[in-house]
């Protein structure tokens, strides 16, 4: 989902949704509550030559930004290659029905190729996301088909070779030439690039190492801080505490949240609503009613 | 719009237009009233052992700036494909004309799509800022045309459409072979390309949570400041606290403006000044007259 | 092997495998063995004003933080070419088979082909991690070209010399056009560039000047780092001390893991499964039984 | 000019040229004179308690560093991509003139199509740096056709689509295949996608808003560092203040120059010797004499 | 050549072969001297009060880190382009090859071909490294040929003009079809591609500003640091400020050594190595002999 929130930039200050809030909302509770506790032990720590001095965690804390902005640039690429790959699913589906458009004299084909593009984007979504595409597919396809695509393991690659037997029939019947096979051919696998592109990105993720050791580190390092503040900040250590574990742990958790672009979060791709535009323009393109209404944002400003 | 400043160093230092302090100036006068307030109650807080101190703050403060560094990164790479999508929509009318050009030995076609190319390149601007194409576009394509394109969906994609039968009618009339058609196709397929480049950078902002948590924490850092430098830097702290938060909120500033390169902002993208260029192009080519004027910066120095 | 972890924050902080732990444990230990001879030495060293102090060691810190962001760049970067690699592969060899299925009229060549291409991934996969491919060929084509192959120097090369043979005849006898033929030998010519960039990245590591470097300045810098604390933080500075190199040792562990993502460990891709994935892919195209069951993490969440 | 400097380290401590020192030497005086002066007003500072610490330029001087970090990537990938652009010409015209004396079997026509594609490279060369390509083109191609070229409003562009037709007449003459003008029209399209390149480096530059942030930022942090450093350094602080600004700078200088690689400074690409280069490759090739003589580096070790 | 090093870590501490030490090591005994200087002259200069503070230095050593981890970046991408071009020759050299064979009938033309291939990639290597490239190419081809290629000014673009001859040849006596010569044909611009990227790497070093500013700041800082430690750590200043001085000047070097990836330093590419690859496996395609023997990495685990 893409949230579109209030531009100003005041309001933005409060706004709850859309930001990672709800995630690190716990732990910044117990940062409060460690917050507290340094606070009454710190008469009792003083007596015992056994504070913790700010020197050491700034050097950390300084390490510890460096780490994080190297894994928000992992993830985020991950997010953007994800959009990219879904950028190209509509790019490629508008020139191949360009391409049968301008190839064949008749409007069967189009139509029916468009049908099929638009069950292969709804099917990878669905994929993506575990959830059924069975609704979907039968919109768009004949039932007996889909309930045969429903049953195979990998469907949406089964459904790109339905994709790729529709053109090779057409190349048959001469009603388009090889070399516009060709030209069509070379869109097919782009498309097929894209699943496998998708299938990357969902499988393998930024190696579990890299969160293991920077959420440690930060969880770590936001506990200790308060004892560190302490010495010198008395009881504005909290406010203080809270706002510097405030800044590592968002950028911790928006980390953790682009690494899996697919999800529903609130800051994952708006593949229903991409899904939504192939569709849409698609069918203006072939001439086919009714256009499926454009996806709008919530009252969050939510677009799944 | 692009601006071309002043070179010299020294004058540079005092230009308004095309620096982003309309954008901060209020944030700059928060700040400054801040410090002052924060010089008002030192005294009364250095009794109550309640001032920060700034080492708290030189942790947090470089930790912010790597995350600028990132989030710059990120809207200026934004700002940098946009400006590539435009430079191959001017790359790519013109190796289309010039292989229109080549394989036809009429005048006609080539004039003809040169119009196609303008109008498309018109309407993909205007779709992009929300402005209405019906001018430009009367003015390259016959207008009842232009009315049955400006009812559509999706504009620039039906007209890339209508640029791709006019190939293939040229294919069918034989004025164009099959290996020159496709030559013709790859080039389409790049337009297309364009088109859905330009949607997926205007539709899919860099993810809202990143901005919330960086001008949350910029602004919050910025705030606090002034009751940190206080204890040092007595009635100094204003311009200090005014000058480190120029620094933050203006990348700040920055970064958000670079996210929306087609806006039409004193750093956005110059699209009229593209798009006259593609037209000169593409005119000249066909020799067609008379040439649009070239786009001249005004006297801020800007190109729309 | 990818671990695919416990999901839950708290539970991340104490688990073993799948982290840098037994890579940096001994160096860990050095490391508090460390801060307690710096313990003990305090007394004595501060009687001849020959303690370290924080400063130089701050400045020192992060200045290798920067480094060890430079090299994990690297070293991810080398992690994510051999991911994408493998895609490609996965890609590749749908589309191929895709094209043969679309392209030719009888069963027979696209289960052979399907063949060749699930035993040149197995065979690039062993020759990778330098296992036997015997097993996984024999199971694909038939035993006696099997041993061809594993005769020579080459083997994914002659395997893929094989697959252009396999297509080289279907031209011969007319099963497939030319035109064909071009859009089958474009998806050769990436096989054979997946094989070169896995060579290339298994040949050549990231120069061992840079992880030379880093490993002295680490090792020196977490060894000195007791020596540097425990003038202020007297008997915490054990606690802080292996936190600190904790958080430097395994960002330095993990690069070096991360730099031959070919291997086994925890953090190495799972070539097996994506081979299975290919092998049920083919399989399940060219309408061959039985697939081999998906690779299951085991009880440490690997996937080898 | 690419400057080939000496090599010892220890003489290179003292090069003039080649350095970016011409263009900040003036600031760096005035950084001298502003710590002069910070010297003179101390004593009567330290009175008012009114001297700037130094923690908060610390915190400051890194957040810049980081941005001009920044800054230099953006500068620096557009001089590379600058230079990946020539280097595409050089690749392209050598790739063309292969094809051409493969495909053709008379000596006439590639002599002539490497005689324009010498012209292409000297033409965009001076468009480039805003001289004038009258003599170079004269020396390629017919004086008359020169002039006609030297009327045109985008020159580079019309020439191209002059090579263009003296393929398309090939082409109509038998003189090469349909497949084989494909080969040289995927080579054409490349080398107007180094046109299109070449113009948006130069009509786009960095936007202002980067620039202009830094130096003023830059600028002002040099300025108020002596006033910083002076209450602990006493009469060093010349020594240090101006060391430190050199380092800041000198940074922002070579951003500055690499913002336009097409220049003729000592850190701008020698496009006079690519083009030189390209000249001699594509006689060579076609057994056309006399060759240009190679470009030398000057005394300075410029070479243009 | 590329150094495979021992593997454990405690060992490898003690390396001398493949670390920059031979670079660096006057440099280190000049900053050891320096250090001695500041310890004997630190009593005089206290009684001045002009000695350095480290504060200033701790915010020039980060500002300097950063500048070294961007020229490294520069620095390391031009051997990785080195690397991934390298890796192109030979991918492209057995696609070529793997094309002949199924495309051509007999057995004569793959073999001139490969051994074309391998001239092709010997003088390359040769040009590329300043050495004479006669033994190896009168190994591989005709000896009157080799030295008619001697001659030339570009050995190894006219050298790619008589592949490109041999194939043309092959399509005028109709042993490759046209569809299968471009198949080639876009390989052997693959190959002129890889020839100009190596040329454009020698030939255009990082721009010179770059190594020269960090390179008087990394050394002015490293000289003066002594001074600036002096009054903390008394007689450990020799060993923390040598530690510290390490640290830069060998990223420095490995920047230095890591720009000209075609060197025979330790760090640099091992193209022999390479090369006997692309000659190994272009002879067993053909099923020529004798294969050359491996190249093996000497006692410093150097492969040239």
């Amino acid at each position: 989902m893409i949230v579109r929130p209030p531009q100003h930039w005041f309001v933005r200050l409060f706004t709850w949704h859309g930001s990672v809030m709800p995630q690190i909302l716990f732990r910044l509770l117990l940062n409060l509550g460690m917050s507290l506790i340094a606070l009454a032990l710190y008469p009792w720590l003083g007596q015992h030559s056994a504070h913790l001095t700010l020197p050491p965690f700034s050097l950390l804390g300084i390490a510890i930004a460096i780490f994080l902005g190297f894994r928000n640039n992992a993830s985020y690429s991950r997010y953007l290659e994800a959009r990219k790959i879904w950028g190209s699913m509509m790019i490629t589906s508008r020139s191949l029905i360009r391409q049968t458009l301008c190839a064949v004299n008749e409007a069967q084909s189009p139509k029916l190729a468009a049908k099929l593009l638009i069950a292969y984007a709804w099917t990878l979504n669905h994929s993506l996301r575990g959830s059924s595409a069975r609704q979907d597919l039968q919109r768009s396809i004949d039932p007996s088909e889909a309930d045969g695509i429903l049953n195979k393991q990998s469907m949406a690659n089964m459904l790109l070779l339905q994709v790729g037997q529709l053109y090779a029939n057409l190349l048959r019947q001469g009603k388009v030439t090889e070399l516009q096979y060709r030209n069509i051919d070379e869109n097919l696998n782009e498309l097929s690039r894209c699943l496998g592109g998708c299938e990357r990105i969902t499988n393998t993720p930024v190696p579990f190492a890299y969160s293991l050791i920077l959420q440690r580190t930060v969880y770590l390092f936001c506990t200790l801080l308060p004892l560190a503040l302490v010495a010198d900040l008395h009881w504005l250590t909290p406010f203080v505490s809270v706002f510097i574990s405030y800044t590592f742990l968002s950028w911790d958790a928006v980390a953790e949240e682009m690494e899996h672009p697919f999800g529903e979060g609130a800051n994952h791709l708006a593949l229903d609503a991409i899904c939504t535009g192939i569709e849409r323009n698609l069918l203006e393109m072939t001439e086919q009613t009714p256009l499926p209404p454009l996806k709008q944002v919530d009252r969050y400003y939510n677009l799944t």
